[in-house]
């Protein structure tokens, strides 16, 4: 059975089995839900609104080669579940957009919108509305994720707060993602199929104090340089303090600093501020911000190194 | 000069140029616009919150034959604001997201962005996000779209609350989008690429009390079957009193009433509730609301008359 046989309709219903199947566990209960010309909510009083969108294109952002249909659903409800995560906010209400071969086997479809519901309800979020099209040549997925600041101050974490002596915080391993792409070992292969965005060490760090933060989608390099260049600052990182998965030095020992420093889409948190607030949230200190612009890398001698750091640049390709 | 020597982030500041161009007159002012992780803003205390989205694919949605590039990035948005004139809410904050070639010339980028950007400005829409990225193979535009309610009742036009005795209304001529793709004379151009969504129109149904109502995206008798089906009642339609287009009726005589009926993407409201009042809204009353299901068409004889109605489905095909 292909989605063409069940026609538009019939592949929102089945979207909304798995929603209903798996979407008890969200805060917001909509007025309006899925199935009038578009969706309506309270929001909460007082707090300020987030929203994000991803895009995702099949080949360019994922490959069925290194991905299930369930892992695509998963990856792009949790790519923008890390972008609320990255302003400390509660994710809230999810719209996804789905163009899709009318050709794909049913039972890929059913995999996919269940990724995608699996890890809206596991992070609390709710599907409100969406869109599912008739994509020919390659799958698309488009999610925006609605989410609230976690109070009435309306403080989230941003790109532009860092200042001069602040540390320089990440929350966990780096690398792991890219290296699946290199080596497709299974040791790497749930950091870049099945993310886990920071959304309560996000909430935690803003609780803490903290107002600077971005996930780490594209490289550590390349975030903490688009993090400086909003703060108007610089960056000292010291390599040996970057924090590496066990595996990536076991299985790619002569590349595991250079995944950790530039491999995108781990979806970890970075964040600035006083060094003692970000050790005190689990954080590694990775270096600091000083006057001036760029990013620059120390080894544990002091001397800098060079990295190609182009980032992930959606129009040359990458990651 | 191509789109892909320019780059994402040369992409993004080409979209933001036009953004500020053309976008002095959005209501919604952000805490944090475009170039953080996601977005932050102040909701209207006390009113509900309205959202959307729709995904468009280059030939599946739209082809440059029959469009440029401009009216793509128009229409992208502008049947996003239906689907909020639909509600009758006022639209607020766009989030859009455009899967591009690499090769596409940047003249061509600049005319699709400047088409999204004076759509939002049109109608006071804010863009304060999005994501550009690349698609070798098709463009693909998604928009979602955030709006609010109009006071704190939260009231809006819904699907489901046509009643038996209740009058159905339509508010403009259908079919000229549809007689577009049929013979491309430049008399039915502007319905189909630059459809003027009836954002005052929904609004101010609203204020008379009118609480049902959808827009006519997919063809009238198939989108009244859907707010049939929703409201768990019938309908039956007067042919002779369905709005035709002058052009419609000129240039297409045999097929007028056809594409009046079931010609999609005209973007004008349907509603029901008293007669008056849809009259006194400057609507045409084309039939009414009965108890029982499906929607029936009578000639001026009171025969039934019978059409091909699928709408439109999304896997196979249509407008």
């Amino acid at each position: 059975m292909e989605l063409g046989q069940i026609g538009e309709f019939g592949a929102i219903g089945l979207f909304q089995e798995l929603i209903a199947a798996h979407g008890k566990q969200a805060a917001l209960q909509p007025e309006i839900g899925i199935g009038d010309d578009a969706a309506v909510w309270r929001p909460t009083t007082g707090r300020a609104a987030i929203e994000t969108t991803d895009l995702l294109i099949e080949e360019v952002h994922f490959s069925l080669r290194h991905m299930s249909w369930y892992d695509v659903g998963w990856k792009s409800m949790a790519v923008n579940v890390s972008d609320v995560a990255a302003m400390g906010g509660q994710p809230g209400a999810a719209f996804v957009s789905a163009g899709l071969s009318p050709q794909m086997p049913l039972e890929d479809a059913r995999e996919l919108f269940r990724g995608v519901a699996e890890c809206a309800a596991e992070y609390g979020v709710a599907i409100l509305g969406g869109d599912t099209v008739a994509a020919p040549q390659a799958a698309v997925i488009n999610v925006a994720l609605y989410g609230e600041t976690l109070d009435e101050s309306g403080a989230v974490l941003r790109r532009d707060a860092a200042r001069p002596g602040d540390a320089v915080g990440v929350s966990g391993p780096l690398g792991e993602s890219a290296a699946y792409l290199r080596l497709q070992d299974d040791a790497f292969r749930a950091a870049h199929v099945h993310p886990l965005p920071r959304v309560e060490l996000g909430q935690q760090l803003l609780r803490a104090g903290i107002r600077c933060g971005m996930d780490v989608s594209d490289g550590l390099l390349a975030d903490l340089a688009k993090l400086c260049s909003a703060s108007g600052a610089a960056a000292q990182v010291q390599a040996v303090q970057v924090p590496q998965a066990p595996a990536l030095a076991r299985l790619l020992p002569h590349d595991a600093l250079e995944l950790a420093l530039t491999g995108g889409e781990d979806y970890q948190l970075l964040a600035c501020g006083p060094e003692d607030m970000l050790r005190q949230a689990g954080l590694a200190v990775v270096g600091s911000i000083t006057e001036g612009s760029g990013v620059t890398v120390l080894d544990a001698n002091g001397q800098e190194l060079s990295f190609k750091t182009p980032g992930y640049d959606a129009f040359s390709g990458g990651p």
